[in-house]
């Protein structure tokens, strides 16, 4: 694709989304505000602001003296009341589905099972019950609604709306599931890979709230990313950008399903986090570990979670593993530091529950001292606000992200 | 910095900035074709191309008959003599000097060892007298010099035009060096990266040319990087994106003067490659290479490039060393289309000049069997067509990138 023009009216739309942005970053906002952080002239910012008040999306919450003791200026706000959105996260392992407001925030969330079904009809037919279940409790009226957001698994053929052989969905290969979805459950349907999502939902309510330039990394069954550059989602050339989870950090490593070896997510997924705290237990004759005794009992019972929860009240054989683990994500942070140069990395995912500050402080560690340029400005790193709650808000977030932001895709589209 | 709007006379800039990159883009091309590939009315595209026509950038250059025997359309092309920019690679060890044509075409190229001077003023001096050499062997008319394009090691902050603790020059701190050349040439000096600079060059008339989305890979007394994104130079929140050298390919590797472990560039750059070739000829009982002799005599002669053309020329032990150096460029590459999922990398610059062709044929190896997207579409490598001249054409490049090409900085620009 070539590198397009504009025109006036994608530059209306541009301006008009710039000023609905920066009314959804701040927490209140004057027109004139808006004039200055956008670079548009006041007559530009006031017209669009007229509009968005007719529109009902934005609301005047009041005025505000300013220091110079000059005019009140008046409060913009986000009507958060004002339209819907529904998120649907499709885990190989578990379907959750929220139902959020203009501002990001669920207002009700479910989960349940993914049918462990070959046939994708059988999974679709599930997910649309669930939305319904979650529309039925949230008692919004359908008007309200936007749209629903899925956020599956990738590889993603974004175009097509099609899963393209996800790694831990077997038989699954270019399942049409947009339009599969969307007659199911009668919404438009916007699909997007599970991390890119999920940053999309950082960018929306989460750390990533006007940060120009961040790299999410989503703690999942695997470890997925997505990047935020220049206040733009970056897709990459095929829509596969933001996979950290396949940089090799150890060049002998293990072979990763991928193809490549001694992958980042090869290293530090669910399964070989637990694998390695069961090596550890078995070999270790005393009884260092809070662990050890329900590993002799039933060695099934310490999980993925059990360790988590074990690092998190200091247990040594669980935190030595996860420091371990998040050292290899740290030295990937770096890479990314030193590729991308971001002003901040965000962790989420509920792969790293109750463990969010062991990762979060090994990974500040190293982007104060590893990266070049770090006598310049020394990269952040944050761990997801939203919790457990990030990949499904950021399939919702999908539906707000593309209604509302600002996107250059669109000022440039042919 | 906010996420800007944009207003009418930005955007008239940058879509003449959009019909002047096709034009470039292009060998010969219509008014229309410019059209349907910006997306742009034709009568925006024929009201630009009149404008360009005036200012003589652009020529017309006879007519084409169309396929479908429609009236026949009027071909443009970029009139190369309608201006000219002068390219400085600033090298600690040589420097460089280009006049080239407005496609980026080197109309004369000289160099000379760069000045052992601690005084960065003895340097600007040097530099000062090359160019003016440079330019009066050209023999182009003044008004007709866009301005001087520099290009030297970074880390550099850009909007001081100051180099910032160049790690192979001790005792440079915070130099202006953009003000000082300016002072002393008279000309404008654009100041840039070296890597960044040649990845600009190769946008302009290399193997970038046309690409939305490319890495660069620069192999001088360092390794160094840059980004094209959506096809915008992309370079980071603090300006230091592409640092590509510094990857941990060994995690205990050895330490980098950075403060990573086992870093690309500690592990191939070329006293590295010389160290390693030197050991391997010093435990070689045998004379199993050409390079044994010489280095029986002289181990100095045994350098960077005997050992490149020892290589190319298939020397067993050459061609060993620079393989291994070339597979870890490959795990970085990987790492690069996982992450940023790149359309292109290109390999450019002198140190690996004579074995490109391994470069590019282990690095598309690992392209075409490694990153997880594969299936997807395969990330293509070359090596540079500009060879040993990337940098200083890259250097010329940024007046004309600056100049002409379609910024978003620009037209989103406060």
């Amino acid at each position: 694709m070539r590198q397009a023009g504009t025109n006036l009216p994608k530059v209306g739309r541009y301006n008009r989304a710039v000023v609905l942005d920066q009314i959804q970053l701040a927490d209140g906002i004057s027109r004139i505000e808006i004039a200055q952080l956008t670079g548009l002239t006041p007559q530009t910012v006031s017209g669009i602001v007229r509009r968005l008040l007719d529109e009902g999306i934005v609301r005047e919450d009041g005025a505000s003296r300013v220091a110079s003791g000059g005019k009140p200026r008046t409060t913009l706000r986000l009507n958060a009341d004002a339209g819907s959105a529904v998120g649907l996260h499709f885990d190989p392992v578990e379907l959750t589905c929220a139902v959020v407001d203009l501002t990001g925030r669920p207002l009700v969330v479910k989960k349940r099972p993914t049918p462990a079904a070959t046939d994708p009809s059988h999974v679709v037919t599930a997910m649309a019950e669930l939305v319904a279940d979650v529309l039925a409790e949230a008692d919004v009226p359908h008007s309200r609604i936007l749209g629903l957001g899925l956020a599956a698994p990738g590889p993603i053929d974004q175009e097509l709306g099609m899963i393209v052989t996800p790694p831990q969905l077997a038989h699954w290969t270019r399942v049409p599931l947009q339009s599969m979805l969307s007659e199911a459950t009668g919404l438009p349907v916007t699909l997007d890979n599970d991390a890119t999502a999920a940053a999309i939902g950082e960018r929306w309510s989460g750390a990533g709230k006007g940060v120009a330039n961040f790299a999410y990394f989503f703690f999942g069954t695997g470890i997925g990313g997505g990047l935020i550059l220049n206040h733009q989602v970056y897709r990459g050339g095929s829509l596969n950008a933001g996979e950290f989870g396949h940089s090799s950090v150890l060049p002998d490593g293990p072979e990763c399903y991928c193809g490549n070896r001694g992958c980042l997510e090869r290293l530090v997924n669910p399964s070989a986090i637990v694998a390695e705290v069961h090596r550890r237990l078995a070999a270790d004759s005393g009884d260092s570990s809070v662990l050890s005794q329900s590993f002799a009992k039933d060695p099934a019972s310490v999980d993925h979670a059990a360790i988590r929860l074990a690092a998190a009240a200091g247990d040594p054989v669980a935190t030595a593993v996860i420091d371990e683990a998040a050292e290899h994500v740290a030295s990937v942070a770096v890479s990314i530091a030193n590729f991308i140069d971001v002003d901040l990395i965000v962790l989420g995912g509920h792969g790293i529950q109750h463990v969010e500050s062991r990762y979060v402080d090994i990974v500040a560690a190293a982007l104060a001292t590893r990266p070049l340029a770090r006598s310049i400005r020394v990269v952040q790193v944050e761990a997801s606000p939203l919790g457990t709650d990030g990949a499904v808000v950021g399939s919702a977030a999908l539906v707000l992200h593309a209604a509302y932001s600002p996107q250059l895709s669109a000022l440039l589209a042919h």
